[in-house]
């Protein structure tokens, strides 16, 4: 079985992953944060490791406006409601996943103004259109970093700087960029990155995370227990606990801080450089074969390890099962939660199909799926 | 180390519940109900038989009533505030865990009117002040099954009988209940019951669930990929997916599935009577103690495996620390994040020492803990 899913959950884990999942379960499985005695202590300690090793890789200054959360789509729902309110003015683009677009469809029905930026051909947003479409009542921009359908990398920094220069909130979606890509909170002008923690940061399901600003009064958008302040009927102001209520996945994110060390440990960039070489062979292979239509710059210097193709008239899920079933390749058919995108691109009617590598793809791997699409290309 | 903390997350798990979140991680860690190949459809089948298992243990028709959360208390965030609006009335118990009582001091402030109904000194509910509070705006009743603080067992039975009679939505908080004590969807009129995965449950932190009855149009509290109706920018109003953006916690559902069997293999009347005899053990053991207060009913009809005591005039947290230090147990001391619970049996300004108890505690372990509270309480 060749795994080409990365995008929609890294497999498999490094294998400290899963050993210090389980070390947690079974020799400190507490609830960190609620009691006192030493095994939930322990494991309060755990998970305070996992947000500063996190914090260290986003150059966050004060682990403590890191929050955990469910996934990347809890993340960005308290990030995006929890700023904006009636007759506030949002931006945002066409290739965004729907987990930006949904809260703002929904808030939009609330009073607020949204405008949505359309990226060209091959998933490229143009900065210049986001400051063109500034008004007195923008709030918040919002952009993936990453597109999860092209790969394309959007230009993070330069809509930074224009965020700044206009005093406008900024929301990155790291959901597939966060664990590969450079995000220095510190340099670029972000006031919240919302990322998974289960796709290039290697952690497993059930985890993501928020950073935001220390400045930034952002609403919550859940309230209960929080171990803190345990008198208040009120939930509590501080930093992460007014974010974080209820039970936290403590194995989880023992699990995450896992993958994290070892990204830290090989090096991200050495991640980064293999990704950018299996990319780099898959496009080459793929180019020059008939019939199969490739999206995206289809350049590592534009375009993150996410590839998505059609072949001919084939269906993508049609393709997709082929894949699967002919030569045990495992990708992702269909509109993968971003139809904007694929309008943008064209694809919207058929979908696509992606390929996504990841830390542990292999270039035989990708010579097998060049081989078979090669071949199936033939026969359509 | 003797365990006593099972009520804020059971410790351990059964190992087939760790054996079988490794085999989901390793085997088929893929990302469920997002991808069409094999290791992503054998992941949402096992989700799927995750879903089946629960919806058996609590007689739900039809299994797609039931939604994952990340924990109980967002499962409680969403049941409170996706029904109460503006002008509507909500009554609930000063039992409840802040979870409970913190969403709905927000929604006061958004105008919506609540009334707590007041416990005695044991934590007993009467049912008939809940139906003398009842107006005719009231909309919805939230209590818990049992108390976090004082075990005692609601009324939950005579409770929904009422909401029935009145028409009015009944929610119930299955935090401490759920895998030990029965819960008959069928039977009872509850239209929501919300529940951890990592208590009675036996499965890994970072799940939970809520039961959202067939006719009833809950509000979603998250927007995002649901994998499904991925054309459209609303979000879809099928069941689970309307409740289920984003990447679910794949390995640690399996694991809760896992925890279910064990408990319908085992029997959960085999569980509950353990629990029952363990905590009349301990009740018996520290009843005729010199300066040893218990708190609840102390009768296992009446009070589940959760006993709160305090000894003299010893602050409840350095109780802890001496049973926890000198003696190698693990209990909780504090509020418990039940403010008003603690307000409804006086100990609102000392907190408690609690001990919970769980499916692998033994006698032993009982009889050590008593000898403990007799040294201790010779000591003060």
């Amino acid at each position: 079985m060749i795994y080409f899913d990365n995008a929609a959950t890294s497999f498999p884990k490094p294998s400290v992953v899963y050993d210090s999942m389980m070390e947690g379960m079974k020799e400190f499985g507490a609830n960190p944060g609620r009691s006192g005695h030493r095994s939930a202590i322990e494991a309060g300690k755990k998970i305070f490791e996992t947000r500063e090793a996190i914090a260290g890789l986003f150059n966050i200054a004060d682990p403590m406006n890191l929050v955990f959360t469910f996934n990347c789509t809890e993340s960005l729902n308290i990030g995006i409601k929890g700023i904006l309110s009636e007759g506030d003015h949002v931006i945002t683009t066409s290739m965004e996943h729907n987990s930006v677009l949904r809260p703002i469809m929904v808030l939009e029905n609330l009073g607020v103004e949204a405008t949505i930026i359309d990226g060209d051909a091959m998933g490229r947003i143009d900065p210049a259109h986001i400051k063109n479409s500034i008004r007195k009542n923008t709030k918040l921009i919002v952009t993936t970093h990453i597109s999860n359908l092209t790969g394309t990398i959007l230009p993070i920094e330069d809509i930074g700087d224009i965020a700044r220069e206009k005093g406008i909130y900024y929301l990155v979606d790291g959901a597939q960029s966060a664990g590969v890509y450079d995000i220095d909170i510190g340099k670029l002008n972000i006031d919240m990155l919302a990322f998974p923690g289960h796709k290039g940061l290697l952690g497993p399901q059930g985890t993501g995370g928020l950073y935001i600003a220390e400045d930034l009064d952002l609403k919550e958008m859940m309230h209960g227990g929080t171990g803190s302040t345990s008198h208040l009927l009120e939930q509590p102001d501080i930093r992460p606990d007014r974010y974080e209520s209820g039970t936290l996945n403590g194995p989880g994110i023992i699990g995450l801080g896992a993958g994290v060390r070892y990204i830290l440990d090989e090096g991200m960039e050495n991640i980064r450089k293999h990704e950018e070489e299996l990319t780099e062979h898959f496009i080459e292979g793929i180019t020059g074969l008939d019939k199969v239509s490739a999206y995206g710059p289809l350049d590592t210097r534009y375009q993150a390890a996410v590839v998505s193709i059609n072949i001919g008239d084939l269906d993508s899920s049609e393709l997709s099962y082929i894949l699967d079933q002919k030569y045990g390749i495992e990708v992702r058919s269909g509109l993968h939660c971003a139809p904007l995108a694929h309008k943008t691109i064209g694809t919207f009617e058929r979908g696509t199909v992606r390929f996504s590598f990841g830390p542990f793809n292999t270039h035989e791997e990708i010579e097998s799926a060049i081989k078979a699409i090669g071949e199936i290309s033939k026969e359509v």
